[in-house]
Protein backbone atom coordinates (compact mmCIF):
# COMPACT_ATOMS: atom_id res chain seq x y z
CA UNK A 1 0.00 0.00 0.00
CA UNK A 2 1.21 3.47 -0.49
CA UNK A 3 1.26 6.20 1.85
CA UNK A 4 -0.98 8.51 1.70
CA UNK A 5 -0.20 12.14 0.58
CA UNK A 6 -0.94 15.19 1.82
CA UNK A 7 -2.48 17.33 -0.35
CA UNK A 8 -0.65 19.25 -2.68
CA UNK A 9 -0.27 23.00 -1.68
CA UNK A 10 -0.87 24.00 -5.36
CA UNK A 11 -4.10 22.65 -5.56
CA UNK A 12 -7.31 25.00 -5.41
CA UNK A 13 -10.48 25.12 -3.38
CA UNK A 14 -13.08 23.03 -5.40
CA UNK A 15 -10.31 20.00 -5.26
CA UNK A 16 -9.82 20.08 -1.80
CA UNK A 17 -13.27 20.26 -0.91
CA UNK A 18 -14.02 16.77 0.03
CA UNK A 19 -16.13 14.18 -1.99
CA UNK A 20 -19.20 13.77 -0.18
CA UNK A 21 -21.16 10.45 -0.22
CA UNK A 22 -24.89 10.13 1.30
CA UNK A 23 -25.48 6.43 1.39
CA UNK A 24 -29.91 5.61 1.96
CA UNK A 25 -29.57 1.89 3.44
CA UNK A 26 -31.59 -0.33 5.60
CA UNK A 27 -28.29 -1.68 7.30
CA UNK A 28 -26.81 1.53 7.85
CA UNK A 29 -24.73 -0.49 10.31
CA UNK A 30 -22.95 -1.99 8.19
CA UNK A 31 -21.18 1.36 6.71
CA UNK A 32 -18.37 2.80 7.04
CA UNK A 33 -17.46 -1.21 7.18
CA UNK A 34 -14.90 -2.15 4.93
CA UNK A 35 -14.02 1.21 3.58
CA UNK A 36 -13.62 2.16 7.53
CA UNK A 37 -9.94 0.21 7.44
CA UNK A 38 -7.26 0.78 4.68
CA UNK A 39 -6.96 3.19 1.53
CA UNK A 40 -10.53 4.47 1.88
CA UNK A 41 -10.32 4.56 5.83
CA UNK A 42 -7.05 6.57 6.31
CA UNK A 43 -8.60 9.32 3.33
CA UNK A 44 -12.20 9.36 5.55
CA UNK A 45 -10.18 10.06 8.68
CA UNK A 46 -7.88 12.89 6.59
CA UNK A 47 -10.89 14.45 5.34
CA UNK A 48 -10.40 13.38 1.52
CA UNK A 49 -14.00 12.13 1.60
CA UNK A 50 -17.14 12.26 3.49
CA UNK A 51 -19.79 9.52 4.54
CA UNK A 52 -22.89 9.86 5.66
CA UNK A 53 -25.49 7.03 6.21
CA UNK A 54 -29.45 7.60 6.37
CA UNK A 55 -31.64 4.95 7.67
CA UNK A 56 -34.96 4.47 4.98
CA UNK A 57 -36.92 3.28 8.02
CA UNK A 58 -36.79 7.21 9.82
CA UNK A 59 -38.63 8.33 6.55
CA UNK A 60 -41.43 5.57 7.29
CA UNK A 61 -44.52 6.59 8.94
CA UNK A 62 -47.59 4.78 10.40
CA UNK A 63 -47.06 2.44 13.71
CA UNK A 64 -45.55 -0.23 11.65
CA UNK A 65 -42.93 2.07 9.86
CA UNK A 66 -43.49 -0.31 6.92
CA UNK A 67 -40.85 0.29 4.08
CA UNK A 68 -42.23 -1.97 1.72
CA UNK A 69 -44.87 -3.60 0.27
CA UNK A 70 -46.50 -6.40 -2.20
CA UNK A 71 -45.92 -5.68 -6.16
CA UNK A 72 -48.64 -4.56 -7.71
CA UNK A 73 -49.92 -7.18 -9.98
CA UNK A 74 -48.85 -10.03 -7.70
CA UNK A 75 -45.18 -11.66 -7.30
CA UNK A 76 -42.54 -12.80 -5.75
CA UNK A 77 -41.05 -10.39 -2.55
CA UNK A 78 -41.68 -7.13 -1.25
CA UNK A 79 -40.88 -3.81 -3.38
CA UNK A 80 -39.60 -0.59 -1.35
CA UNK A 81 -42.69 2.22 -1.27
CA UNK A 82 -41.96 5.72 -3.47
CA UNK A 83 -43.45 7.88 -0.85
CA UNK A 84 -40.87 6.57 1.95
CA UNK A 85 -37.78 6.29 -0.73
CA UNK A 86 -38.49 9.88 -1.63
CA UNK A 87 -38.75 11.43 1.76
CA UNK A 88 -35.25 9.69 2.44
CA UNK A 89 -33.98 11.22 -0.84
CA UNK A 90 -35.62 14.73 -0.22
CA UNK A 91 -33.80 14.76 3.10
CA UNK A 92 -30.34 13.72 1.40
CA UNK A 93 -30.59 16.07 -0.96
CA UNK A 94 -29.45 19.74 0.41
CA UNK A 95 -30.22 23.33 -1.73
CA UNK A 96 -28.13 23.20 -4.78
CA UNK A 97 -27.12 19.55 -4.44
CA UNK A 98 -25.85 18.71 -7.66
CA UNK A 99 -24.70 15.11 -6.74
CA UNK A 100 -25.96 11.89 -9.11
CA UNK A 101 -28.51 10.31 -7.07
CA UNK A 102 -28.21 6.84 -8.23
CA UNK A 103 -29.57 3.48 -7.22
CA UNK A 104 -27.37 0.16 -7.19
CA UNK A 105 -29.27 -2.37 -9.11
CA UNK A 106 -28.86 -5.30 -11.11
CA UNK A 107 -30.85 -3.49 -13.87
CA UNK A 108 -28.51 -0.47 -14.19
CA UNK A 109 -26.22 0.56 -16.99
CA UNK A 110 -22.62 -1.40 -15.79
CA UNK A 111 -20.39 0.74 -13.73
CA UNK A 112 -16.73 1.37 -15.65
CA UNK A 113 -13.84 2.95 -14.59
CA UNK A 114 -14.36 5.66 -16.96
CA UNK A 115 -17.89 6.39 -15.37
CA UNK A 116 -15.66 6.18 -11.63
CA UNK A 117 -13.55 8.87 -13.35
CA UNK A 118 -16.80 10.76 -14.05
CA UNK A 119 -18.10 10.27 -10.23
CA UNK A 120 -14.63 11.29 -8.76
CA UNK A 121 -15.17 14.88 -10.41
CA UNK A 122 -18.36 15.39 -9.29
CA UNK A 123 -19.07 16.49 -5.32
CA UNK A 124 -20.24 13.51 -4.48
CA UNK A 125 -22.98 11.03 -5.01
CA UNK A 126 -25.67 10.26 -3.12
CA UNK A 127 -26.85 5.95 -2.72
CA UNK A 128 -29.87 4.58 -2.59
CA UNK A 129 -29.26 0.65 -1.48
CA UNK A 130 -32.36 -1.40 -2.70
CA UNK A 131 -33.09 -4.93 -0.84
CA UNK A 132 -35.76 -7.02 -1.26
CA UNK A 133 -37.40 -7.53 -4.57
CA UNK A 134 -36.98 -4.27 -5.85
CA UNK A 135 -37.89 -0.53 -6.16
CA UNK A 136 -41.08 1.73 -6.94
CA UNK A 137 -40.40 2.77 -10.83
CA UNK A 138 -42.08 5.82 -9.88
CA UNK A 139 -39.71 6.95 -7.43
CA UNK A 140 -36.78 5.98 -10.01
CA UNK A 141 -38.60 8.19 -12.89
CA UNK A 142 -39.69 10.79 -10.19
CA UNK A 143 -36.39 11.51 -8.38
CA UNK A 144 -34.42 11.19 -11.70
CA UNK A 145 -32.13 8.34 -10.15
CA UNK A 146 -29.47 6.74 -12.01
CA UNK A 147 -29.44 3.08 -12.25
CA UNK A 148 -26.18 1.39 -12.32
CA UNK A 149 -24.90 -2.31 -12.11
CA UNK A 150 -21.79 -3.57 -10.55
CA UNK A 151 -22.01 -6.69 -12.32
CA UNK A 152 -24.04 -9.30 -14.14
CA UNK A 153 -24.99 -10.92 -10.61
CA UNK A 154 -27.41 -10.65 -7.99
CA UNK A 155 -26.81 -9.47 -4.82
CA UNK A 156 -28.91 -9.57 -1.37
CA UNK A 157 -28.51 -5.59 -0.88
CA UNK A 158 -27.21 -2.26 -2.79
CA UNK A 159 -24.72 -1.87 0.27
CA UNK A 160 -22.31 -4.11 -1.16
CA UNK A 161 -22.42 -2.41 -4.44
CA UNK A 162 -22.50 1.03 -2.61
CA UNK A 163 -19.10 0.15 -1.05
CA UNK A 164 -17.49 -1.13 -4.36
CA UNK A 165 -18.51 2.07 -5.98
CA UNK A 166 -17.24 4.61 -3.17
CA UNK A 167 -13.94 2.49 -2.70
CA UNK A 168 -13.13 2.65 -6.77
CA UNK A 169 -13.81 6.42 -6.50
CA UNK A 170 -11.99 7.50 -3.36
CA UNK A 171 -8.46 6.00 -4.36
CA UNK A 172 -8.89 8.31 -7.16
CA UNK A 173 -9.41 11.15 -4.96
CA UNK A 174 -6.39 13.43 -4.91
CA UNK A 175 -3.99 12.71 -2.08
CA UNK A 176 -5.68 9.70 -1.53
CA UNK A 177 -2.61 7.76 -3.39
CA UNK A 178 0.42 8.57 -3.45
CA UNK A 179 2.10 9.43 -7.41
CA UNK A 180 3.46 6.46 -7.32
CA UNK A 181 0.56 4.38 -7.20
CA UNK A 182 -1.31 6.37 -9.62
CA UNK A 183 -2.41 3.69 -11.82
CA UNK A 184 -1.51 4.91 -14.96
CA UNK A 185 -0.76 0.92 -15.90
CA UNK A 186 -4.01 -0.59 -14.60
CA UNK A 187 -6.09 -2.61 -15.77
CA UNK A 188 -9.09 -0.71 -17.82
CA UNK A 189 -7.12 2.70 -17.81
CA UNK A 190 -5.32 1.85 -21.19
CA UNK A 191 -8.52 -0.23 -22.24
CA UNK A 192 -6.37 -3.70 -21.80
CA UNK A 193 -5.83 -5.63 -19.03
CA UNK A 194 -3.10 -5.53 -17.13
CA UNK A 195 0.48 -7.75 -18.22
CA UNK A 196 1.62 -10.46 -15.47
CA UNK A 197 3.57 -9.34 -12.34
CA UNK A 198 6.50 -10.89 -11.36
CA UNK A 199 9.01 -10.17 -8.06
CA UNK A 200 11.24 -11.89 -5.64
CA UNK A 201 12.34 -14.34 -5.42
CA UNK A 202 14.05 -14.67 -8.45
CA UNK A 203 13.21 -18.35 -9.17
CA UNK A 204 10.25 -20.12 -7.37
CA UNK A 205 9.46 -23.86 -7.62
CA UNK A 206 11.25 -23.82 -10.34
CA UNK A 207 9.72 -21.02 -11.96
CA UNK A 208 12.01 -17.86 -13.46
CA UNK A 209 11.51 -15.00 -13.81
CA UNK A 210 10.87 -14.25 -17.69
CA UNK A 211 14.62 -12.90 -18.86
CA UNK A 212 13.20 -9.76 -20.24
CA UNK A 213 12.42 -8.63 -17.26
CA UNK A 214 16.30 -8.98 -15.54
CA UNK A 215 17.55 -7.03 -18.52
CA UNK A 216 17.13 -3.43 -17.81
CA UNK A 217 16.60 -2.93 -21.04
CA UNK A 218 13.63 -0.29 -20.38
CA UNK A 219 12.60 -0.36 -23.73
CA UNK A 220 12.25 -3.87 -24.51
CA UNK A 221 10.71 -4.73 -21.20
CA UNK A 222 7.93 -1.64 -22.24
CA UNK A 223 7.14 -3.65 -25.28
CA UNK A 224 6.90 -7.36 -23.56
CA UNK A 225 4.33 -5.67 -21.19
CA UNK A 226 2.18 -4.16 -23.61
CA UNK A 227 2.14 -7.28 -26.17
CA UNK A 228 1.28 -9.12 -23.15
CA UNK A 229 -1.60 -6.80 -21.86
CA UNK A 230 -2.64 -7.39 -25.64
CA UNK A 231 -2.41 -11.22 -26.10
CA UNK A 232 -4.10 -11.57 -22.37
CA UNK A 233 -6.97 -8.79 -23.60
CA UNK A 234 -7.73 -11.05 -26.63
CA UNK A 235 -8.02 -14.40 -24.70
CA UNK A 236 -9.99 -12.98 -21.60
CA UNK A 237 -11.93 -10.20 -22.92
CA UNK A 238 -12.68 -10.23 -26.65
CA UNK A 239 -15.25 -7.40 -25.78
CA UNK A 240 -12.39 -5.20 -24.70
CA UNK A 241 -9.90 -6.03 -27.10
CA UNK A 242 -12.22 -5.58 -30.30
CA UNK A 243 -13.26 -1.95 -28.60
CA UNK A 244 -9.20 -0.97 -27.60
CA UNK A 245 -8.81 -2.44 -31.77
CA UNK A 246 -11.33 0.13 -32.84
CA UNK A 247 -10.35 2.61 -30.90
CA UNK A 248 -6.80 2.66 -31.96
CA UNK A 249 -8.00 3.04 -35.17
CA UNK B 1 -36.06 -9.84 3.05
CA UNK B 2 -37.86 -13.01 3.28
CA UNK B 3 -37.32 -15.54 6.31
CA UNK B 4 -35.11 -18.32 6.47
CA UNK B 5 -36.22 -20.86 5.85
CA UNK B 6 -35.41 -24.21 7.80
CA UNK B 7 -33.47 -26.71 5.44
CA UNK B 8 -36.56 -29.15 3.95
CA UNK B 9 -36.04 -32.12 5.32
CA UNK B 10 -36.07 -34.10 2.08
CA UNK B 11 -32.69 -32.89 1.15
CA UNK B 12 -29.79 -35.38 0.94
CA UNK B 13 -26.31 -34.43 2.87
CA UNK B 14 -24.36 -33.83 0.29
CA UNK B 15 -26.89 -30.53 0.18
CA UNK B 16 -26.75 -29.94 3.84
CA UNK B 17 -23.07 -30.05 3.97
CA UNK B 18 -22.09 -25.85 4.42
CA UNK B 19 -20.41 -24.20 1.69
CA UNK B 20 -17.40 -23.10 2.92
CA UNK B 21 -15.30 -20.27 2.25
CA UNK B 22 -11.50 -19.39 3.33
CA UNK B 23 -10.61 -16.20 2.70
CA UNK B 24 -6.68 -15.23 2.30
CA UNK B 25 -6.63 -11.49 2.93
CA UNK B 26 -4.00 -8.97 4.71
CA UNK B 27 -6.90 -7.39 6.17
CA UNK B 28 -8.45 -10.37 8.07
CA UNK B 29 -10.37 -7.83 9.96
CA UNK B 30 -12.70 -6.89 7.50
CA UNK B 31 -14.77 -10.02 7.67
CA UNK B 32 -17.15 -10.99 7.82
CA UNK B 33 -17.94 -7.22 7.56
CA UNK B 34 -21.35 -6.58 5.54
CA UNK B 35 -21.83 -10.63 5.53
CA UNK B 36 -22.34 -10.63 9.31
CA UNK B 37 -25.63 -8.87 9.07
CA UNK B 38 -28.89 -9.41 7.34
CA UNK B 39 -29.47 -12.76 4.92
CA UNK B 40 -25.77 -13.58 4.57
CA UNK B 41 -25.31 -13.14 8.64
CA UNK B 42 -28.55 -15.11 9.60
CA UNK B 43 -27.13 -18.09 7.08
CA UNK B 44 -23.86 -17.97 8.93
CA UNK B 45 -25.18 -18.02 11.92
CA UNK B 46 -27.55 -21.21 11.21
CA UNK B 47 -24.39 -23.09 9.83
CA UNK B 48 -25.79 -22.54 6.06
CA UNK B 49 -22.29 -21.77 4.87
CA UNK B 50 -18.92 -21.26 6.79
CA UNK B 51 -16.30 -18.31 6.62
CA UNK B 52 -12.31 -18.83 7.41
CA UNK B 53 -10.09 -15.92 6.71
CA UNK B 54 -6.86 -16.57 6.83
CA UNK B 55 -3.68 -13.35 7.39
CA UNK B 56 -1.40 -13.39 4.70
CA UNK B 57 1.49 -11.63 6.78
CA UNK B 58 1.24 -15.21 8.94
CA UNK B 59 2.80 -16.89 6.16
CA UNK B 60 5.65 -14.63 5.68
CA UNK B 61 8.88 -15.03 6.77
CA UNK B 62 12.15 -13.24 8.26
CA UNK B 63 12.52 -10.36 10.12
CA UNK B 64 10.27 -7.90 8.56
CA UNK B 65 7.53 -10.19 7.42
CA UNK B 66 7.53 -9.25 4.15
CA UNK B 67 4.87 -10.26 1.61
CA UNK B 68 5.34 -8.13 -1.19
CA UNK B 69 8.61 -6.65 -3.14
CA UNK B 70 9.29 -4.49 -5.98
CA UNK B 71 8.14 -5.34 -9.66
CA UNK B 72 10.45 -7.16 -11.42
CA UNK B 73 11.54 -4.82 -14.29
CA UNK B 74 10.35 -1.50 -12.77
CA UNK B 75 7.44 0.23 -12.39
CA UNK B 76 5.23 1.62 -9.72
CA UNK B 77 4.07 -0.22 -7.10
CA UNK B 78 4.65 -3.57 -5.30
CA UNK B 79 3.95 -7.30 -5.97
CA UNK B 80 2.66 -9.65 -3.70
CA UNK B 81 5.55 -12.28 -3.43
CA UNK B 82 4.66 -15.97 -4.58
CA UNK B 83 6.45 -17.95 -1.88
CA UNK B 84 4.31 -16.49 0.49
CA UNK B 85 1.12 -16.64 -1.15
CA UNK B 86 1.58 -20.52 -2.10
CA UNK B 87 2.57 -21.29 1.72
CA UNK B 88 -1.04 -19.33 2.50
CA UNK B 89 -2.91 -21.39 0.05
CA UNK B 90 -1.25 -24.84 0.77
CA UNK B 91 -2.63 -24.41 4.35
CA UNK B 92 -5.93 -23.13 3.64
CA UNK B 93 -6.16 -26.11 0.75
CA UNK B 94 -7.10 -29.38 2.99
CA UNK B 95 -6.38 -32.87 2.10
CA UNK B 96 -8.95 -34.28 -1.12
CA UNK B 97 -10.12 -30.24 -0.68
CA UNK B 98 -11.73 -29.43 -4.56
CA UNK B 99 -12.58 -26.32 -3.56
CA UNK B 100 -11.65 -23.83 -6.44
CA UNK B 101 -9.14 -21.57 -5.68
CA UNK B 102 -10.09 -18.13 -6.88
CA UNK B 103 -8.06 -14.82 -7.09
CA UNK B 104 -10.26 -11.40 -7.26
CA UNK B 105 -8.24 -9.41 -9.96
CA UNK B 106 -9.58 -6.73 -12.52
CA UNK B 107 -7.49 -9.39 -15.40
CA UNK B 108 -10.09 -12.22 -14.57
CA UNK B 109 -12.83 -13.48 -16.46
CA UNK B 110 -16.31 -11.05 -15.38
CA UNK B 111 -18.46 -12.76 -12.89
CA UNK B 112 -21.45 -13.97 -13.72
CA UNK B 113 -24.90 -15.28 -12.52
CA UNK B 114 -24.33 -18.49 -13.98
CA UNK B 115 -20.73 -18.55 -12.64
CA UNK B 116 -22.37 -17.68 -9.32
CA UNK B 117 -24.76 -20.64 -9.60
CA UNK B 118 -21.67 -23.16 -10.73
CA UNK B 119 -20.25 -22.19 -7.12
CA UNK B 120 -22.55 -22.38 -5.54
CA UNK B 121 -22.92 -26.29 -6.54
CA UNK B 122 -18.97 -26.86 -5.53
CA UNK B 123 -18.19 -27.57 -1.95
CA UNK B 124 -17.32 -23.62 -1.23
CA UNK B 125 -14.39 -21.67 -2.02
CA UNK B 126 -10.94 -20.40 -1.90
CA UNK B 127 -10.82 -16.60 -2.07
CA UNK B 128 -6.95 -14.64 -2.65
CA UNK B 129 -7.79 -11.04 -2.11
CA UNK B 130 -5.00 -9.40 -4.15
CA UNK B 131 -3.68 -5.58 -2.84
CA UNK B 132 -0.76 -3.29 -4.25
CA UNK B 133 -0.14 -3.49 -7.55
CA UNK B 134 -0.65 -7.30 -8.25
CA UNK B 135 0.10 -10.96 -7.56
CA UNK B 136 3.55 -12.73 -8.81
CA UNK B 137 1.90 -14.47 -11.98
CA UNK B 138 4.23 -17.57 -10.83
CA UNK B 139 1.65 -18.40 -8.02
CA UNK B 140 -1.23 -17.87 -10.14
CA UNK B 141 0.20 -20.30 -12.52
CA UNK B 142 1.94 -22.91 -9.97
CA UNK B 143 -1.49 -22.93 -8.00
CA UNK B 144 -3.76 -22.52 -10.64
CA UNK B 145 -6.11 -20.08 -9.38
CA UNK B 146 -8.24 -18.85 -11.94
CA UNK B 147 -8.90 -15.21 -11.94
CA UNK B 148 -11.93 -13.58 -11.44
CA UNK B 149 -13.55 -10.06 -12.07
CA UNK B 150 -16.79 -7.98 -10.55
CA UNK B 151 -16.76 -5.93 -12.97
CA UNK B 152 -14.64 -3.33 -15.43
CA UNK B 153 -13.21 -1.07 -12.38
CA UNK B 154 -10.23 -0.60 -9.91
CA UNK B 155 -10.99 -1.60 -6.44
CA UNK B 156 -7.95 -0.81 -3.80
CA UNK B 157 -8.18 -4.54 -2.84
CA UNK B 158 -9.80 -8.10 -3.39
CA UNK B 159 -11.43 -8.00 -0.40
CA UNK B 160 -14.63 -6.45 -1.62
CA UNK B 161 -14.81 -8.61 -4.71
CA UNK B 162 -14.56 -11.51 -2.00
CA UNK B 163 -17.62 -10.00 -0.26
CA UNK B 164 -19.66 -9.71 -3.52
CA UNK B 165 -18.88 -13.06 -4.53
CA UNK B 166 -19.79 -15.28 -1.46
CA UNK B 167 -22.75 -12.37 -1.11
CA UNK B 168 -24.53 -13.44 -4.29
CA UNK B 169 -23.60 -17.55 -4.10
CA UNK B 170 -25.02 -17.52 -0.31
CA UNK B 171 -28.34 -16.07 -1.38
CA UNK B 172 -28.91 -19.15 -3.59
CA UNK B 173 -27.50 -21.74 -1.27
CA UNK B 174 -30.42 -24.37 -0.05
CA UNK B 175 -32.41 -22.73 3.19
CA UNK B 176 -30.88 -19.87 2.74
CA UNK B 177 -33.91 -17.39 0.95
CA UNK B 178 -37.53 -18.55 1.10
CA UNK B 179 -39.31 -20.25 -1.67
CA UNK B 180 -41.20 -16.73 -2.23
CA UNK B 181 -37.91 -14.82 -3.29
CA UNK B 182 -35.95 -18.26 -4.88
CA UNK B 183 -35.14 -15.76 -7.98
CA UNK B 184 -36.65 -17.19 -10.99
CA UNK B 185 -37.72 -13.69 -12.10
CA UNK B 186 -34.48 -12.10 -11.45
CA UNK B 187 -32.52 -9.97 -13.91
CA UNK B 188 -29.90 -12.72 -15.28
CA UNK B 189 -31.95 -15.79 -13.98
CA UNK B 190 -33.95 -15.68 -17.76
CA UNK B 191 -30.94 -13.59 -20.04
CA UNK B 192 -33.11 -10.30 -19.72
CA UNK B 193 -33.07 -7.35 -17.17
CA UNK B 194 -35.92 -6.99 -14.89
CA UNK B 195 -39.13 -5.54 -15.54
CA UNK B 196 -40.00 -2.53 -13.46
CA UNK B 197 -41.97 -3.12 -10.34
CA UNK B 198 -45.19 -1.02 -8.71
CA UNK B 199 -46.28 -1.22 -4.93
CA UNK B 200 -48.39 1.15 -2.76
CA UNK B 201 -49.77 3.92 -2.70
CA UNK B 202 -51.38 3.42 -5.99
CA UNK B 203 -51.16 7.08 -6.46
CA UNK B 204 -48.01 9.03 -5.69
CA UNK B 205 -46.97 12.50 -6.76
CA UNK B 206 -49.55 12.61 -9.34
CA UNK B 207 -48.07 9.00 -10.78
CA UNK B 208 -50.47 6.28 -11.25
CA UNK B 209 -49.48 2.24 -11.13
CA UNK B 210 -49.50 0.94 -14.87
CA UNK B 211 -53.39 0.00 -14.92
CA UNK B 212 -52.71 -3.26 -16.38
CA UNK B 213 -51.12 -4.33 -13.01
CA UNK B 214 -54.29 -3.25 -11.64
CA UNK B 215 -56.16 -5.61 -14.05
CA UNK B 216 -56.25 -8.89 -12.06
CA UNK B 217 -55.79 -10.32 -15.35
CA UNK B 218 -52.13 -12.54 -14.89
CA UNK B 219 -51.88 -13.86 -18.55
CA UNK B 220 -51.92 -9.67 -19.50
CA UNK B 221 -49.66 -8.84 -16.37
CA UNK B 222 -47.02 -11.97 -17.62
CA UNK B 223 -46.82 -10.59 -21.07
CA UNK B 224 -46.65 -7.10 -20.22
CA UNK B 225 -44.18 -7.69 -17.94
CA UNK B 226 -41.91 -9.53 -20.65
CA UNK B 227 -42.68 -6.77 -22.88
CA UNK B 228 -40.94 -4.46 -20.24
CA UNK B 229 -38.37 -6.52 -19.67
CA UNK B 230 -37.04 -7.31 -23.09
CA UNK B 231 -37.55 -3.67 -24.23
CA UNK B 232 -35.37 -2.75 -21.33
CA UNK B 233 -32.66 -4.72 -21.88
CA UNK B 234 -32.60 -3.70 -25.63
CA UNK B 235 -32.40 -0.31 -24.07
CA UNK B 236 -30.15 -0.67 -22.06
CA UNK B 237 -27.73 -3.83 -22.48
CA UNK B 238 -27.76 -4.34 -26.37
CA UNK B 239 -24.88 -7.19 -25.26
CA UNK B 240 -27.34 -9.33 -23.12
CA UNK B 241 -30.20 -8.80 -25.63
CA UNK B 242 -28.20 -10.12 -28.31
CA UNK B 243 -27.43 -12.84 -26.38
CA UNK B 244 -30.86 -13.13 -25.69
CA UNK B 245 -32.05 -13.36 -29.06
CA UNK B 246 -29.66 -15.94 -30.34
CA UNK B 247 -30.69 -18.17 -27.28
CA UNK B 248 -34.16 -17.99 -28.32
CA UNK B 249 -33.87 -19.18 -32.06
Amino acid sequence: MSDVNPIDEGQNEAQIAPWRATVLTLFPDMFPGPLGTTLAGRALENGLWSLDTLHIRDFAEGKHRNVDDTPAGGGAGMVLRPDVLARAIDHATGEGDQRPRILLSPRGKPLTQEKVRELKDADGVILLCGRFEGVDQRVIDGRQLEEISIGDYILSGGELGAMVLMDAVVRLLPGVMGKVASGEDESFESGLLEYPHYTRPTEWEGRDIPEILTSGHHGNIAKWRHEQSVALTKERRPDLYEAWEREKE
